[in-house]
């Protein structure tokens, strides 16, 4: 999930220069203030696909922690702005959001954290701090515009834009640094950071429970952590899906129910049944079917940007049922840290499949074709094999 | 507002057969049992307008109370009902779900209710009493199917066709009946028991209060009751009009913004400025663009059914704000009352035009052409007049 276009005061005038820089340009200059230069995987336009990038990181300030990146999930939303499907982005442009990895070195006012520490990063790498918003822990939702943790202009940083987890070390204020517990595989970690927390924060927000019946529609990254993350909080959990193959897996992960979407029948069984319906698919979808299987006061929740126009909502079924279709954007940084706990203490694990660098193009396509159980992560080790691989940087 | 088609146990098999009686026939079949006859309004067919009609009530059962109706409210949906815009219905259809009169008879039982007592009656006689939501005070949202005050068989009364306010008596079962404060003028208080309900119903669910802001879509028959019943609660109301003239009377009503929805600019400053928005258009329109005027966390509010196809619901808005598309039909007893007593205390009035009985059908054109400020109330006393003059029943 992408938190969206920063608004904050200036970024557009910022965005533009940068864009236009060179890689070689911004190394200098980065060089110069005594930054750091680490290998990386991105993209040089909407066309390159990824390749072998040298990038630099930022002095830690004060305030900043260096980590030393172990794993990175492959989100989809790393897909569409690797290839300029959600709009102009600034090149080079490196990937990665749900980042795994040891803290390295520590700016001198920093107290949370210490050198060897495991440490994640999720979605957001800054945000004002002082609005409403920040100041109630939706730091999502900051009303000067979120930092996203890539592709955009960071102000505390000199208009900088960020770059993701594709690397093999970042600089983080430690404000927006997660503690990754012991207990929990650090690989397997990773997707908690956005896969993870996107389908917590809606279970959280409609008081999900024992005794609470939730739909899950989709079983991709975010759709298996919904189960086993709905499952785990003692609800009742139906699949809908596509794909009939796909019920055994679902069963494996927690489901208690498959409702195969082809199917009139059983979609007609499930009909008023549910009380929250998570929905994670991003190809376009009616929702009425949807909402025709909640209760009275039932939530369908969208969690996935369509990538077309969807059928229209009938506020009849609103009205009939006092229905809520609503959406969620991933978590503040204190619910990220809730929900890693929680997987920490129930012992849930997103599924995943390791990548090596080299592979991360054929990674992306498995993923557009829904061919991933049920998250790639990256192997960060890999990256400075790659990069001499191809000689390039 | 209309609860729906009945879905009652052989509430199909019902409608069909008496939908083929006769008025005469079903009158005889009820002054056999002793039943009461009476002079109504109500359509004999989609095309047959508003016609003087006899019909009967039955005799009061023990827990029945029997009202001599003063006063009944013009609902847009009686227009639709008996124009036959909302399907078939059984004929002839008196409509009327906004009641106010003096209770005449009680049966044995009845407990709460004495003859003189001033009443109403809303858009329900009867629910099965038995099922979750009816125990919850969700009357309106009766598993087995709400028995409206017109136009559906009723279960406990032989799947006998009720009919409506447009008459000179009701006999309703005591649980379905409200208690109209002796503060509330008789013929203003009717509105309140559906356009009032309806709005007062969601500005509670949402919180509303000193402090909230409050949008109002439309300044009709439900959006001058939502914004009347806003401000007493302390709310901030801006409405949201096609038409610039209302300005003034939005602002007398208890309005402190108007914004006119054809002014982009007028329309771009709203947004993201308001907390809930009461949508009250039943023409179809564009729910992004009222979603485009909510905070964070903000809902909108759909009241009335639209006669078409909406456009799209954009998934990224609800997303990017977590915001909340949802509906809401009337209330339940319970809250019905309480809307009641909330106006006689606060002093909150419907604005009303009066209308006999002869000038019926030409209210409901004028209904339809939007041209009453704000409800047309029935003087059910001009029922007799009408039914002389006409020389029909």
């Amino acid at each position: 999930m992408n938190p969206g276009r920063p608004v904050m005061p200036g970024a557009d005038k910022l965005r533009r220069p940068l864009a236009q820089e060179t890689t070689r340009l911004a190394e200098e200059a980065e060089s110069a203030r005594g930054a750091d230069t680490v290998r990386a995987y991105g993209a040089t336009s909407a066309e390159s696909g990824l390749v072998p990038l040298t990038i630099t990181r930022r002095e830690p300030k004060p305030d900043d922690v260096e980590i030393e990146v172990e794993f990175c999930g492959l989100c989809h939303s790393d897909v569409h702005a690797t290839r300029g499907e959600w709009g102009p982005r600034p090149w080079p442009l490196v990937p990665g959001h749900e980042i795994v990895g040891r803290v390295r070195r520590v700016g001198a006012e920093v107290r949370r954290f210490a050198v060897g520490d495991r440490v994640g990063v999720g979605c957001m790498v800054d945000s004002c701090r002082e609005c409403a918003h920040c100041r109630a822990g939706l730091e999502q939702f900051c009303e000067r515009g979120t930092v996203g943790t890539y592709g955009v202009p960071d102000p505390r940083n000199g208009g900088e834009v960020t770059q993701g987890g594709y690397s093999q070390r970042i600089v983080v204020n430690e404000g927006y640094v997660l503690r990754i517990p012991d207990s929990l595989d650090p690989a397997a970690a990773a997707p908690i950071l956005c896969a993870g927390i996107t389908t917590y924060s809606p279970l959280r927000r409609f008081g999900v429970g024992p005794g609470t019946r939730v739909g899950v529609l989709g079983l991709g990254g975010l759709g298996h952590m919904a189960v086993k993350l709905a499952a785990a909080m003692g609800a009742e959990v139906t699949v809908f899906t596509r794909t009939p193959s796909k019920a055994d897996d679902a069963a494996r992960l927690g489901a208690h129910r498959v409702v195969v979407t082809s199917d009139a029948a059983q979609l007609e069984a499930a009909a008023g049944t549910l009380d929250v319906v998570l929905d994670t698919v991003s190809a376009p979808h009616d929702p009425n079917a949807s909402l025709r299987t909640l209760r009275l006061d039932g939530a369908l929740v969208a969690l996935s940007l369509p990538s077309g126009d969807m059928p229209p909502v009938r506020p009849g079924a609103l009205i009939r049922r006092r229905l809520t279709y609503t959406g969620s954007l991933i978590g503040g940084i204190a619910q990220t840290q809730e929900v890693l706990d929680f997987c920490a203490e129930r012992g849930v694990a997103p599924e995943i499949e390791m990548v090596r660098a080299a592979d991360l193009n054929e990674a992306f396509d498995r993923i557009v074709a829904s061919d991933v159980k049920y998250r790639f992560v990256l192997d960060a080790a890999s990256l400075a094999d790659a990069g001499q691989e191809t000689g390039e940087s």
